[in-house]
């Protein structure tokens, strides 16, 4: 069994109200690797936020006194705190010049995502898309209309964790392929049942596609061609924990 | 640029004592796809365990009080409780049926590691590899001395992790690679500095893995091949958090 991971080079700069799917579609066309049948296409948010319009001009926002106060404890700019905290419904952790939050869409990240990296210009910040998953299945139509091909979408974000250093690429958003992989009730090679093994693909796949994408490189987008999934309306949204099972809230 | 992701199948049933990289070698020749130089062998835990024999026939675990009463509480094996506690240096979480430990490599995860899922017969369980960098070191260099081929290696295992359903294919050793690939101080397209863009590639790449493994196809081993990386000494134990700067203990 063999999975290709492509990288998709040569988009233009993404401005708000562009058309993504064609830039992706031919971004993909020109270098030789169009898309096909059950491709796994997987996008940073960084370039479904610009096309959406998320972007915002920091000289446009009032900081409240905790934004202020807070950002000014720990040398951030206290515009995208008070950015962060607006598109939090929870504050999880405030500290360590840490600020962790839980957004209104249930994901739990540092500044609610809002990031200033990637953007044209200084002073521009993007928001998270504000339906990750809704926008993975736009996307995901429009390549079924323009190619005929049934594709799979997932968004993705680099986020940090508990207990180790470094980000991962995970997914924000998916449309067309079931977030969990479940051997539960299914056996291994020997008969054992398996019991705990519900394996979060979604996120698998956006930490593979990150090793082709690159933070410096301009690689906003990966095919992942080969890897054998049933098509399904699987949506991140469905892999966040029910807060009452959640121990680190 | 695109990177293959191979799965190595055909390896025999590992038994303790075996000498597993020669199996692995053979297995991935006998396939068509030798190692290569600046390959990336990723290598499930549980194979790794078995031939370094940390199998434990539960018959011959006593449990604690504690653990028969909390296993008893929950419908789990006390015996299995026991040897996660006796792998364990702290507690972080035993609620909701959950024991979650850090164990004496430091790592956080359910029930230390400990697991009977993919071992032959019943009533036996396999601890984590005592030093999983040592482990992934040695496999590295028996590659060298059988091939010529400089490789790196990870070992990986599936854990859960906090906000999300599902379990993520992650490192818990490796050798020849660096563990993180640090965007800090480079800037992006834009001549934006990157802040806080350090990625956990060997975490990245467990996950890329994962999706060639399956953990009901006996593929324990795959192959990650074209991605650039700069050979180092990296070990996962240097990706743990500072428990100081850890807000999840």
């Amino acid at each position: 069994m063999e999975i290709r991971i492509i990288g998709v080079r040569g988009l233009p700069e993404v401005q708000p109200g562009m058309d993504l799917t064609p830039l992706i579609l031919r971004a993909a066309q020109a270098q030789g690797t169009p898309l096909q049948e059950n491709d796994i296409l997987v996008v940073t948010q960084k370039v479904v936020s610009k096309a959406e319009g998320r972007l915002i001009e920091l000289a446009g926002v009032t900081p409240s006194h905790l934004a202020a106060e807070w950002a000014l404890q720990y040398g951030r700019d206290p515009r995208l705190i008070e950015l962060a905290l607006r598109e939090s419904k929870r504050v999880s952790r405030m500290d360590q010049g840490v600020l962790l939050v839980e957004t209104h869409h249930g994901f739990h990240c540092i500044n609610a995502g809002v990031d200033a990296s990637n953007i044209p210009g200084s002073g521009v910040v993007a928001l998270l898309p504000a339906d990750p998953d809704a926008s993975a299945a736009r996307i995901r139509e429009e390549v079924r209309q323009a190619t005929g091909a049934q594709v799979a979408v997932i968004i993705t974000d680099s986020w940090g964790r508990p207990w180790r250093e470094g980000l991962m690429n995970i997914a924000i958003g998916s449309a067309g392929i079931g977030v969990l992989k479940d051997y539960r009730g299914t056996t291994d090679t020997y008969g054992h049942e398996l019991h705990a093994s519900a394996i979060a693909v979604v996120d698998e796949i956006a930490s593979a596609a990150e090793l082709v994408m690159g933070k410096v490189d301009m690689v906003p987008v990966a095919i992942v061609r080969g890897y054998a999934y049933t098509p399904s309306n699987g949506r991140v949204r469905d892999l966040l924990r029910d807060p009452q099972r959640d121990m680190f809230r």
